[in-house]
């Protein structure tokens, strides 16, 4: 169980009631997952959050399934059982394929084992790799 | 330093020097990684992560870029320097535009924040995202 | 389930009830945590991990409800569930407000991503940040 | 060294360059860290997480030295040594004593062991500590 | 509940069906334990993950039940709940008494312990412990 | 650079340099590490933790160089650079070969990867290892 209550609409302040609606038009269905109801208990959170998943998780210079590809990336490397739950439906609602899903994990379980080869024998970054590339005004 | 001897070619052993071959004629370059040297003292796992490597990183239902970026995800997850900087270097030699770096890394950092959030307050996953997607032959 | 049993103050050998006595006197209560139950397995970790737990989490330099914040806020970033809905119940026993614990966790949340920041675009320590403060007798 | 250049300020493109104006007043110094010129790549990330810090840092219900504690707490279990670094001297600057710095550490370390006995032993929340408080409203 | 179905042997392909008969040939039981049943959905993840458990957990420099011991610590340093309750039961298979569980758990406590203090206080590690031992043919 | 002071021995108080005295004589070296400097801003924090250093990792139903391994195993998995290193050491001063060092670190990897694949698939526990082991005396 959470370590809030999960607010009904009739229990969320205006504020929260607000993100709500956005929430729903943005997705275009009347169902509020979970997690805003539990972020509904800091309104100002709520909002700053939801307004963070708008901005980045928009089609930009990658589109919106990979990017739904890379948070789920990060939330099986942080243990996440809530987001991958939730993510997992949201890549497959816009469009990966069992066997996209399966190649992402592949990813996900090797780079898991090669971080670990990488920290476990703390091997050097190579000098070749060790710089950034130039700034865009150079 | 690492926790072993980076082995130039003469002192790793003859498996070794063959994985070392097929990394060289994969990448097109001469260049063999401080990884690649580290794991030499172990040819046998050298031989078998080597093997995953160019396994799992194939293009497939994936294409190698959205690998590459899932790839740096984790490690960015998981806090691998070395692999971070190489992958880094690897992604932009594919053709990771700084846009694209860009937007991955604003996924990584939205998705450490609110897969913290569903952690931090213990929020239990919707009942409707609760169940997997029916077997292929059901 | 835990992968040991919890033990009943009839099944604890002699030492370790002797902590459950100290807990319960302590604490001023009767019920004693299921950790302190699966731990007394072990009497003397148990008895280790109570000692440092009254001498750690007294008050001092710092007063004992902001102990029990920091360790909400390690036990969010290790992902323990257990840790999180006692120590919860503990902080708010302790006077920890809903608007503070709401505070606390936007904190968890911030460090979460700029931690994130930081280790994913790995950025160099501040020359004027990298050195300790000088020694007390110096 | 990072993956990206730290921009200076001729580098640096005009919203990111009104960031640097903004941190400049509010932190009255001419300054600017490392991880805000490395931020600087991507001025909308900067912008949003800039903004963030200021929301959340800002005193509340709990106060702002407070806060830096606990954010050092998260930094530490997050194994981020840029960060520990930078608000290890900003919590100095705003008063946190060395006996303060070492009872705050003191936690960190007793959370570590004790989170990890929660989970090594996987020890099931308490029915007790199992249901969040009652919502305001009801 | 898992992510994807757990594959029953009719479900499974031909590939899969393959290594679940080598699982219950090499283990002398024709249980097949659910980690597998989901990897099924991934018949080519499946083979190789299999494979690597077959290469890497056999005896050799080290016992097979140090090995297990071995998971299990890195099995608890990850929070990987599945791994602790299956391998803790395959590692008292193989022997390991209450005893053994107990200090394998209480070295698995202390490490999380110093580790964070050495990760919080940002120790550098000593220029004698900074040098790889030679290679082999040195 | 640590965030503290590493103390001579002429800077340490007079409980922290009664440590140091014991770790000398305990350990047959004049040696002092970093990580005990560092902790000696902080006597009774060292002092605990030296106690338990010394009473967790003594020779029990584990023997010294199985507890080495594991605490090895745990650092590579928390990236501990700095108990790596120093334990490395140990362990070979306490007889670990490079083939030992090579399979410790193979089951390092193995788990890795494998606790990702229960993790990223969310696999849930099967019914039969749900159990804990009966309480010695039912």
């Amino acid at each position: 169980m959470a370590l809030v209550p999960l607010l009904t609409d009739d229990q969320a302040d205006a504020k929260a009631r607000a993100v709500f609606d956005d929430i729903r038009t943005a997705r275009g269905t009347d169902y509020i997952n979970n997690i805003w109801r539990a972020l509904a208990n800091d309104p100002a959170q709520l909002q700053a959050t939801w307004g963070e998943v708008k901005r980045v998780m928009a089609p930009g210079a990658l589109d919106a399934l990979t990017k739904e590809l890379v948070y789920m990336a990060v939330s099986a490397a942080n243990n996440c059982s809530y987001c991958l739950h939730t993510h997992a439906a949201g890549a497959r609602a816009k469009g990966m394929s069992e066997a996209m899903f399966g190649e992402l994990m592949q990813v996900v379980y090797l780079a898991s084992q090669t971080n670990r080869i990488a920290i476990g024998l703390q091997v050097e970054v190579d000098e070749r790799y060790a710089q950034p590339p130039a700034p865009p005004s150079a």
